[in-house]
Formats: C-alpha cells, structure tokens, sequence
C-alpha cells in the first residue's frame, strides 16, 4: 500500500538531488555531505520509504501497534488467545490490529503485507491450515520485524514460538482414563500428518505403553469433526460393546460421539467413559458435562506478547529464539468416572 | 500516529518553502504557481498530511481497508458478522482490520482512533456496553470517513444502521409457543433499559395480547446469564408446576434454564416448552435441541458492508443514511413440539 509506492526516484525529484545521491545518503556513504544525509534521512522516514537495509534503522520508530494474525476468530480457543494477547498487549501501551486468515493461505499473505504496511512493531500468527510456503513470514522476520507463532508453529522457520505439549494433553487424558478402570481405549483421531494428529496420537500410544496395554489399530479412526462421527456412526456404534474408553481428539468430537452413544443405549461415563480436548464452553453444558484437556489460550496469548515485547526491549540484543511449551492439564467431569 | 506528527511547518521546512505558502497552494490560493501547488500537494499526500478540511479531497487516495470494531470476538454472533464482512470485502477487493473493544469504552476510543491513523476507507462499528459518550464515532464520520454502525447501534447519531428486528424475533419465538399449546409462558429478560431487553419484552408482550393472554408480571424474570439463572434457581423450580413454556432472551440462558427443569424432574418439551434467542452452535449440541432464533450474523455482515462500499463507490453523492432492519426467522428443534 501506501509506503510501498515511493522510491528512491521519488525523493531525488521531491528534493531535487539525483536518485545516486539518495541512495548513498541513506547508505552513510563519505562522499555525502552530513547536511544531505541528514535531509535524506529525514525525509525517507517522513514518507514511510523502508527497503529492506532501512527495516532496521528505522525500528526506533516505533507504532506501538502489534499485529495478529489468526486462523479463524470463531473458534473458543482462538478468542481466548486474543484476550490473553490484549489483557497483556494494552497494559504495556500496545495496541492490537487483528486480521483473520480464515484458513486461507492467499489471505494470510494478504494480512502480512496490510500490517507489515502499517508498521507494526512485531507480528503474532498461527498460520492458516492451507499454507505451505512460509517466505512471507520469513521475509517480516528478516526485515527486522519480530515475530512470534503460537499453536500452529512451523519447525523450519527460526523464530520466537509458543506451543502447548499436544504430546503430554493425550496422553493424560489417556492415562486418566486408565486410571478409571478403561482397558479398551478408542483414539478419534486428526490426520497424522498434521502436527496435531501426530502429537496427540503419540501421547496416546505412550499411556497405552506405559500400562501395558496394547496398541489396536482398529481401535485409531481418522475422526475430528462433528460431520466425521456422524458419518462413521455405524462404524462406532459397531465398536462401542467392545470398548469401555474414548479419547477425542478435540470437544467437538467428544461431545458427538458421546450424544450418538447415549442415543443408542449407552451410557456416559457408566459404559464408556469420554475424554476430550480443548475445553470450550461446551464442555460444560453437554449431560454428562465433559472431562477434557484445557489447552490454556490465555496463558498461550500472554505469553506470546511476552516473549514478543522483551524482543522490542532488546532490539539490540542477540537474544535465541525461545521455543515456550505450555503444559496442559485435565479438567475431571462427569464423563469420566 | 505518524501522519498527525507531520504539520504545514515540517512541509515548509522540508521543500524550502514559507509555512504560508504551503497552507496557500493547499487550498488552491490563486498567488501560488502550479508547479508549487503540484509540489506541495503531492508531497502532502506522501507524507500523510491530513487535518480535516483536507480530509474531503484526500478521500480519492483508498487505502482498501475497512476498519472493524467489535465488542467481544469470543460471541459466536460476532463471529459469524465478522465472516460475513469478511467474504464480502474481500471480494470487493477490501481488507478488513480488526479491533476488539471488549466491551470497554476507553479501548474503543483508542480503537477507533488507530483505525483513522491507519487511513481506513470506512468503519463498521457494533459500540460497546459501557460507550455512553460518541463524539469518537460522529468525529470520524464528520472528517469524511463513512461509518456504518450494526447490532449495537446508537439512535441519535446519523449514521447508516444495521440492525436485526428483536421486536419481531421475540414476537415469533413466543407466537410459536402459543400455536404449540403454550398458555402460561416465562420469559427470561434483558434489563429492559437497554435496547435488546426493551425490545424482546415488548413482542413477548405483543404475542401474548395477539392472542388474548394476559401479561403476567410475575412471570417476566430478569435474568440473562447462565450465573443469573443458577442463582434465582430456586425461584424459577417454585413457578415451573404453573408454567408450559419458557421464553429466554438468549441462548445460554435457554439451555441453563432447560438443564435445571431437567434435573428437577420436570420434561422438555413435554411439561415445559422452551425457545432461545441467537441461534449459536450451542443449540444443536444440547439435549433436546434447542428451539431458538436466528440473529442472522452473516447476513448482517455482509449488509454492513455493502451499504459502506456503496457510499466509498459514490463519495460525492448525497446519499440518505440507511436503516437496514434483518427479519430474524424461527429454527424450531426439538425443545418445542
């Protein structure tokens, strides 16, 4: 937008020097004089010009407006971290310019680009689920804008990350279940090639382990929406005299499952016993309410813009990237005995 | 921000020139040469110079921004007007930045005053409950910048109005419990100084005189939250042998109130007949389903913007401020026969 329009050929007319000498005044160079750089200077921030060997001599300069990007605003989680990120963000003196990917790689390019051009002083993303190629991200980040990630992080990118254990949420819930007398656990599970899926299957598959009980194939669906247990209803149902545990992946999952159980004569947590993940508002409204792992949003926002404003502190320092891992805990319901 | 640093005497001092002659070729003094005025005008627009009597003749330069305030993004009602926005601005070639007030005044003046900082073309604005003073909204709109206000709006200011009919909504939840049978109703109400609580009332009241019932004051309960019903629990159980149906003011109370008959002993909808208002995911994951009215968020969104694009596309046009009124329709599930 804007600041992006103006180029070195745009100050040389407007201060009636040649580009040459505008390009050497902004890089100090001897044969300018001090005069010259400074009117230069001046100006090229005065009109937003910021190539990339600007970026970070500019960085004084602050807005004291940070940027988020999220995925998808009507998730509980997501609105949990956005007030963590504000409660934080706004004591500090920040304000926060949300954008909303929806998913949505094109969009999410889109969001960088607006708030790179409105000069935040640092970025917070979870990037969208269709994104694949992360130049843009990197590119904030090489500009000398800090970024932080948090929940859907990308392990190749050098960057500030805040993460919940997805590894250790499963397998409590898993272990709780076992500890409640279940022997024959059913995994809904995300794809395995998500992050997500994989850690949270993983911790399931260590609590099985680590009692002794077997891992059964059979006992793994590919199953994480609430459209997903309708459709493969039969299929559970065909399961459901064989198993005395669930562990869903997420709520909303749970939550069906177990309404599609008790439709048809089972009882919760009497027969099978259901663990969920995310702790939403309907955990607590759904009967029997539903024990769940809490995957601490606002904890994950606070933390994000702690990380994000001691950077801002330390524009200087060489500080290593921090990898924050947020433990999860149970909260115990009444769908678990 | 930035652009309000920048004044008629950086411009002079920066272009050579004397504060007077700037000030004189921004207005198109007829002293002033046309290069001059060519000069200082461009040089004005790249350095974001911007007081009010330049705002009408700046209105050319769009940024494709829209700037949206929200009082708490964690409602699923805000949420689907936001997706709404969304789907519409982005097909228009629009950005939609967004800021959330959580429901404090304070925030929302700094909301909206980073949202004009940034330029944005035009504001939808839903005011928070604690914003009893509007000169923030009525100054954007006086500096050039169009401002539609939806849900929460604000009768004295002339704006464009989105609004849904919570007269009609509240009118047909409660036909509907008549036409079921329903002869002694409970309605669950808003504080009735504020716009939704009056309103809701009012076609409670409106269907039971349509239908010959009389209006009961004893049977008129303030209570909106699920904390409110939980402790005036005890109260609603001694009226529940007299009443056959219920009609809440929003969802959360629906279901809170359907819970408590239900541990009590008492039948939905056999013994008592219940509806809803706001329609959130919450209505179908409860036991029976929950009877309820849809406040169409989405379509709200998408009205909101469209009569904004309509006003950017004719800035010059004297165009009537809009009230565009949502009629809200019946989802009839299963807490109702």
């Amino acid at each position: 937008m804007r600041s992006s329009h103006i180029t070195i050929k745009d100050i040389a007319r407007i201060l009636g020097v040649s580009p040459s000498t505008v390009s050497r005044a902004l890089k100090d160079h001897p044969d300018i004089s001090e005069d010259t750089k400074k009117l230069v200077k001046t100006f090229a921030e005065k009109v937003n010009y910021r190539p990339n060997a600007l970026a970070l001599s500019l960085r004084n300069r602050k807005t004291n407006m940070i940027g988020l990007i999220i995925p998808e605003i009507v998730h509980h989680f997501f609105s949990s971290v956005i007030s963590g990120i504000e409660d934080m963000a706004y004591a500090e003196g920040y304000h926060i310019m949300i954008c909303q990917s929806n998913e949505n790689y094109q969009r999410e390019v889109m969001n960088v680009q607006a708030l790179t051009d409105l000069r935040v002083d640092g970025l917070i993303v979870s990037v969208s689920k269709t994104t694949k190629d992360f130049d843009h991200i990197e590119k904030v980040s090489k500009d000398g804008i800090p970024v932080v990630l948090f929940d859907r992080v990308v392990e190749q990118l050098d960057l500030d990350k805040v993460v919940i254990d997805d590894f250790d949420g499963a397998r409590i819930a898993t272990e709780h279940l076992i500890k409640s007398g279940c022997k024959n656990i059913l995994h809904l599970s995300a794809p395995i090639h998500l992050l997500i899926g994989k850690n949270r299957f993983e911790g399931y598959e260590a609590a099985l382990k680590n009692n002794n009980l077997e891992v059964d194939n059979d006992l793994v669906l590919k199953c994480d929406t609430r459209e997903d247990v309708i459709s493969l209803q039969s299929h559970i149902l065909s399961l459901a005299p064989k198993i005395d545990g669930i562990f869903a992946v997420n709520d909303s999952t749970a939550i069906a499952v177990m309404q599609i159980l008790q439709k048809n004569g089972f009882k919760v947590p009497e027969d099978i016993q259901v663990v969920g993940f995310g702790d939403g508002p309907n955990a607590t409204i759904t009967s029997p309410t539903l024990t769940t792992v809490e995957q601490k949003g606002y904890e994950m926002g606070r933390e994000s813009v702690k990380i994000l404003l001691h950077r801002l502190a330390n524009p200087n320092a060489n500080i290593d990237f921090q990898n924050k891992i947020i433990t999860p805990i149970l909260k115990e319901r009444e769908s678990t005995k």
